[in-house]
């Protein structure tokens, strides 16, 4: 599996507006098993993403969908900046549809 | 919902044994909706863990079951330190049972 972790900074006050374009996306994206978008209760403009894809490729794949694309150019006037983001290798645990538990 | 991201050090070459004891752990805790343990492909002792919980009081009361205090004397001994632990408010994407697509 292949993860990202990513802390993204909305312009002033426009953290609701990304956050509205991100939940309009993650659908079902091929090879998405965990997308989630989270507030931060300290940190008024910035979102955490949390993603989990079978592999990079899919998650790679996905950057070039029609649905993606225009998710990207709808939000980029609402985001300030990245701040934070590490790949990760997930390797299992629990809520994951294709994990071993154990 | 209440999130928690963490990256957690192994004491030197111990990774896998931490992760061990976390993959035995993380059934189906109440409360808990997604907990996803992943290396780091450039830091040898990293392990990220990304929880998603109903609440903050489902995270707060695993803590007292008797196999997650197990868990953690197991581990302990492995562990070097936590690096990095950020509290979110997750609300929403993909892949979790009960949160809304949009």
């Amino acid at each position: 599996m292949y993860g990202l972790i990513g802390k993204m900074r909305a312009a002033r006050g426009q953290r609701d507006a990304v956050m509205d374009v991100l939940r309009e996306t993650t659908g079902a994206l091929p090879g998405c098993l965990s997308y989630v978008i989270a507030i931060d209760p300290v940190d008024a403009d910035a979102i955490w993403v949390t993603e989990v894809w079978t592999d990079q490729a899919s998650h790679k794949a996905s950057l070039q969908l029609p649905e993606v694309q225009a998710a990207i150019a709808k939000a980029r006037p609402f985001i300030a900046g990245f701040e934070f983001q590490v790949e990760t290798r997930p390797v299992g645990g629990f809520g994951l549809p294709t994990a071993e538990p154990g």
